[in-house]
This record gives C-alpha cells, structure tokens and sequence, in this order.
C-alpha cells in the first residue's frame, strides 16, 4: 500500500463524471410519494407545479444506476471540488487508536458544507428550463447560503424565506446570501397569504421551518417562472449528493483503502446518503461489505425512536407524504437543541435501507457531540459544524473500541461542515451552560398520534 | 503547456521543506532595529527578553538564503497545506479579459487566513525552548485565532489581549480562540499595569491595538516562561509566511506558468512578503524580472502617503523602533474603514525593497474594494476576506487593463483568507451605507510630526 497522505485529492481529471444512484441496485424500493388529497401515488405531472421538470424526473426515476452529470455542473464542481479525504493522523494519536480513520471533508466551500453539491444541480435545471427564479425556505441558513451562490452562478433570481428568529437573531448567513444577491425575507411574511394569516393569528411569532416552507412552496406555485427546491430529504438531493461517496470511493480505490464502517450525520440524510451511496451499492450487489452508521441527535430521534410510515414532509403539511422513519410532522425538537439535524422525518431511500436492516442508527447528546467537536477541532484543525459533529462523535467512540479490542478498523465518516456561523452553541459549550434533552415516550407518542391515516 | 486545471495542489511530497529569507539575497539590507532607549542597534539577549531565542534568530538572521522547516511543523503544514492555486477561470469570463488571473488561496483553514503559517512556527519555537505559553493581542480575531490553534497543537499557554470593543461586539472569533483553550481577556484589563493606568484615565474606553500590544508585551515580560508573540511587520515572520511563495512558485513551475504581475494586500507585509518573497529573489539575483504591486487601503496609505523613517512599531511605544514607511505611530485610519489593513507601519525588508524602487504599490477606496470583493465571490464562489479584496480589486484593474490593450499578461495574486467574521462590513456594503476616506495631506503630516528624532 502506498504512503497515505493527510489529504488525498483526486486529480480534476478523476473527478466523478456521473451521480450514483442507488435505488437501481435496491430490490426493494423506497415507498412511492402520494398526493395528500387523494392518498394515490404523485404523478410526474403533479409534482411538476412544484419542481423543475428534470428534477421531478430524477425524483421518480428508480431505474437508472448512473446519471450524467451536465459539463456546467461539473465546471463549478471543479471549483470547490474534489473535496478532499482527510487521514486523521491527529485524532488517531490523540485517541492512541489502532483504528485508522479518514474523513471526507466538504466544508472547504463558502456555504461551508455540502448542500452546495444539489444546490448547484437544482440551479441549472431551473435554469435550463428557462425560469426565473426559485424559492427555498432556510433556518440558520446553510441551505439558503449554498442555494444563493448557485443562483448567482446562474444568474437566476433566488428568493429565500428564513426563519424571522434567525433572520434577526444569526444576521451574518443572511449577508452571505445578500451579498449572492438572493432576497431574503423573514418569516412568516405579508408577501403570501399564508404569511398573512399566521401574522394575523400570531403578530409576534418568530417563525418556525414548517411556516417559511409554507411561504416558499406558496410564492413558488403563484408566481410564474418560479419553482421550489429543497435541499435534503428528497431522493433528488441523495443523487447529486452521490458525488461525495464517488469521490471518496475513487480516492480509496486509488489507494488501496476499504472501510470497515462508514459513518454520517442524519438529518434529513442527504450526507449520509450521498456519502455511503456507491459504498452501499456494492453491498446491494453482494460485491462488498461495510458497517453503516447513521447517527442522530438524541432530542430529535427519527430512526432511532420514530415510526416508519407514511407522514408529511413538512409542518405546513403542503408538501406530498412521504414514508419515512419520522417522529411526526408536529415534533419539534427541544429549544435547547443546539446541534442542529432538527427534521422531524428522514430521507425514504435511507428510511427504506435502514428498515430492511442495512443500516445501523445511534442517537448521541449534544453535550457529548460538543465534546468530540472540541477535541477534533484542536487536534484535527477545523473547527466543524455541530451536525458534522454527531459523525465525530460515533467514529471516536468506534476508535476508542478499537483501543479495546486491538482491532485495526478503518472507520471513515463525512465532516459535512464547518462550524464558523455556530458559535453561539460553541459559546454555550465553553462556558458550560449547555444541556442535554431526550423526549419522553409520551412526547413522542403524543407527535406519532397525529399521523396521517394511510399505509 | 499542460492544460490548466481549475486547482493546483502541489503533492505533499512536493511540498517545501525550507523557508526562503529573501534578506539574504538583497545587497541593501533593512535597516536594524533600534533600542529605543539607546537608539543603537538591538542586541539578541535584548530581544530575547520578549521573544523566543530561535525566533530572535531568525529575526536577526540576513545571510542564511534558506532555514530548515522543523519536521513538527511541516507535519502541521500537511493538515491545511499545499493550499490551492486556483485560476481564476470565471472571473476572466466576466471580466472578457485576455489575462490569465491566478490566485494563491490561504483561507481553508479554521483560522480563516494565511496567518496559521506563522502562527505554529512561533508556538513551535517557544515550545521547543520549555516555554510554558506565549501572549499576543488582536483585534478583530484572525491572528488570535490563529495563534489559538497554533497553541492548542502543541499545548501551550495561549493569552490573548483582544480590543475591548471586538471582544462585546464580535463575539464569534472570540469563541474560536477558547475552543482551542486560550484565554481571551478584553483589553484594557486589570491585569496588567498599563492597563490598570489606562483604565483609571479612561474607564469607558473601548480599548485599541496599540493599549493591547502593550499589555501582551507585559504580560510576557513579567510572567515566568512566557514571551511575546506578532502576526505580521516582523522580518521573522515573512521568513515563515514564504511557505506561501515557494508552494506557489512550484505549482507555477511545474505547469510551466510565468506571472507577469503578482499582487498583495499588505497592511503589516505578511502576505505580500511571503508571496513575493522567492519571485524577488530571483529578480535580485537577474535571473527574472516580475512587476510587483502592494496593495494599501486609502485610508492608512503607508506605502504611498507614510514616510520612510525609523518610527515605533506600536502605538504604545514599548517596542523597538524599525525603519519603515509609516503614518507615524499615533496614527488611526478612520473609524467608518472597515477594510482591515489599519496598521500605521510596514514591514522593514518591505519598505527597503520599495525604497528600492522594486515594487509598485497603490491605495484603493473601501467601497471599490467591496464592489472588487462581491464581484469575486459571485463568479469564484468564495467571499473573501476584506484584507484580501484589496488585492482582488487591483488584480481586477489590471485584467481590465489588459482588455483594453489586448495584452494576455499573466496576473497572479494574493487570496489571503476569507471573509466570514467580516459580515458586519459586508452589511454596509449591502445596505448602501458605507462610504470612503482619505485623510488629509494635513492629518498625515500632524502624525508624521511625532516621528521619533532618529536616522
């Protein structure tokens, strides 16, 4: 085996040239999405008053294994890409592990994670079929910022609902989305009827996800040119994300690496998903095995503690069901929640692996994600996003069970982000205010009551 | 010529392993540092009081062409380094500039710029010594930071003096530092005398750099197995920061690329030193000839306003007095420049090589600057620090210069970090509400009055 570098970069010329997609390989398939009014599958036709034509394409398309990715596409990619896989010599020393550990690292991009990988792909196809814009809802604004610098790409109109507590509370991700030129507008807002009645009802609501999707999927579908996008969740976005697992298999190919577990974030899984798609294909095809581990916060437990089932994709309940592990459309994690992966739902190409037990789940406490992210970013370097952080956590604890046993594991995860607009929750850490929070049984039992009745 | 790819990184084998001391190749040497006591040339036990034997070293050192990079810190080097040299692809598309445009980028790092290179080689050498810690002072964050994880790598003491208005107001970089385990006190504090005195004159003050270089100097010059530690101006430091031209100068070499013009913000040198640095030397030595252009902020125009003078390199006066164009000591840029690049000085190898009449420089209006730096994030993707906008706008300029002239030079410049703590300036922008300064012939020359009466 050659000598591994810290950083293995593939070359521009090794770069993927297509986005995996796993559903080919799987023999069962992810449950179909229904229309909420008639409980009957979505047809293309439906679907497209919301999203872009190729997209609703790529949505449904459960067939092919490969799909190209356009040269424009590629063009921007090789700006910020290939990420690099990292060899945590650091960590490993730190730890005194003979496990070896290696991350993918996508945060090295000014939206400083990897939503920019389909923000791009949504952007084009928007663009490609001759909109104007697109709209999208955004928290603290990760999504936002990645869909931003994509449209500004593109040249497209960018129109951005963010949550009004954040838009006031965490100004800095908004100018980010400024400066691209996107319209960011606090929600709820007066610029769409249901923006209107929420602040007619609640004039001093600070906002909730579940409202500014009701705002973006409105301002989407009445105004012409326009359409929504989303940047995790649906099977759309674990296709682009592929490009993550195909870079990082083609760098571990060129090497001689094999990893014995593969670990990632989840939250509404389009990490997870992109990082171990090509990996899990080679399992689906009985050519290859690996350990997968999705890890989640403890105060917002969708595989580890929710049901699998038919539910809706958002708060609003606008959008098509979809089934999926889910704690219900109504859960809402506890204020104290820090860590973000708050999506009361779960990708349905993970949801359906992990049902047919292809897939490992553990949910962490924040305390002890912070605690990883502390340690990881004074050795390591970076300073990683809280997300990024609930991977860090499990692969130390798989590292520090290697110590146990001996075993020379390779364990690689996904380091999704950086942690640069999080410094509040950093803040809470370092000065030892912050808490843990795990729902009830009735807590959750009391959000799965309200299911809808269907599957 | 090969075909260029968006990112050059070099391989970590082809990484250098010696730093470049361009003072050895200069027939005029800077001028020495003067006690200001004395007014004779400082010795190195003198020196040693403040700042580690090695480094006192270096600094002193004008014969040695190259000096080793300890294997500690190139193994440091290799978490964050080769940084990328990116042609700037997109930016020559939207300029429909015949000029190939190059940049160096140092920002993918938590520190967030090319600061981290000296950083851990001066934590590095105090620890090596059995030092027990090392203090500094910052203001807005970026060298703090820097110097944080430094320390954190090597487990050292870390005390950081940060401006007392920085430290309420931008409480995110502040958070980073005590990720990595420094202690950041606002300055003034009480924990010093000087700033017990300034605080008893002047309990309201929001502090300055100049009141927090004298209370770090203090602190190191009273604590047991501390010294002090400085981002930029020193000769020491460009030393270390020619990492940046030598990885730059290889990756140029091996694809067979000239640069016609290389380009540098500079406040206190660092950047523009460590970049320019192997490119001089060869034009010192014959051997080629380069247009090198330092780029300053209209509002503290050393370069092209200051005077060359031996003058204090801090406000407070306790430090050496080193000949360089300067504003004189007192001198503060107007409170509406949110540009960064606020030092009144410049380096002295710097200033000598000017004086010489080998490099260009020019000042630039803050407003242009931003409009330099929204342009570059849009079409590049990454939003720049506004340090290194400054050097984005004069790139800018030249390509548009070569439009009109039809001339396909070759422009190479400095991307010295990225802007994501900067957002508060980049709002003005944004809003419309920033607006230029440039200080009166009347203000330079009552700044300049208070030159020490030296040389």
């Amino acid at each position: 085996m050659a000598n591994i570098p810290y950083k293995i970069y593939l070359e521009e010329s090794e770069m993927p040239r297509q986005w995996y997609n796993v559903r080919a390989d799987m023999k069962k398939k992810p449950a179909p999405l229904l229309n909420p009014g008639t409980g009957q599958p979505c047809t293309a036709d439906e679907l497209k008053h919301v999203f872009c034509d190729e997209l609703v394409a790529q949505e449904l398309n459960e067939t092919d294994r490969f799909i190209d990715i356009p040269d424009e596409i590629r063009s921007f990619y090789k700006m910020y890409r290939p990420s690099p896989l990292v060899r945590a010599y650091c960590l490993e020393k730190k730890l005194g592990t003979p496990a070896k550990i290696y991350y993918k690292f996508e945060g090295n991009n000014t939206s400083g994670s990897h939503k920019l990988n389909s923000a791009i792909a949504q952007a084009y196809y928007a663009k490609k079929q001759g909109l104007k814009g697109v709209t999208t809802e955004t928290g603290a604004g990760q999504w936002g910022t990645a869909l931003s610098m994509a449209c500004s790409y593109f040249d497209l109109d960018c129109k951005v609902y963010m949550v009004k507590v954040s838009y006031e509370q965490k100004p800095f991700r908004r100018e980010v989305m400024r400066t691209y030129g996107a319209s960011v507008t606090p929600s709820p807002s007066n610029t769409t009827e249901v923006g209107k009645r929420i602040l007619a009802e609640f004039p001093n609501t600070g906002g909730s996800l579940g409202c500014a999707i009701s705002e973006a999927v409105e301002a989407a579908t009445t105004t012409e040119g326009y359409r929504y996008v989303l940047g995790s969740v649906l099977s759309q976005v674990l296709l682009h994300q592929s490009v993550i697992g195909m870079e990082t298999k083609a760098a571990m190919d060129k090497y001689g690496i094999k990893p014995d577990i593969i670990i990632g974030c989840a939250g509404g899984g389009s990490n997870l998903g992109g990082l171990i798609s090509p990996f899990m294909g080679e399992k689906l095809r009985g050519e290859a095995d690996y350990r997968f581990i999705a890890v989640e916060p403890a105060s917002c437990p969708s595989f580890t503690r929710g049901k699998y089932a038919y539910d809706f994709c958002d708060t609003g309940k606008v959008c098509p069901l979809q089934k999926m592990y889910t704690l219900g459309s109504g859960f809402m994690p506890s204020p104290n929640h820090a860590g973000g992966l708050r999506y009361h739902g779960m990708s349905a190409i993970l949801s359906e692996l992990y049902d047919q037990g292809l897939m490992e789940a553990r949910s962490v406490e924040q305390t002890s994600v912070f605690e990883a992210a502390q340690m990881f970013a004074r050795v390591e370097g970076t300073l990683p996003a809280p997300e990024s952080s609930h991977a860090i956590r499990a692969a130390i604890d798989e590292a520090l069970r290697c110590k146990e046993t001996g075993e020379e594991k390779t364990i690689l995860f996904g380091l999704t982000g950086t942690g640069y607009f999080d410094m509040y929750a950093y803040a809470a850490y370092n000065d030892g205010t912050m808490t843990d929070y795990i729902p009830t049984d009735e807590e959750i039992a009391a959000s799965l009551a309200n299911l809808p009745n269907i599957g």
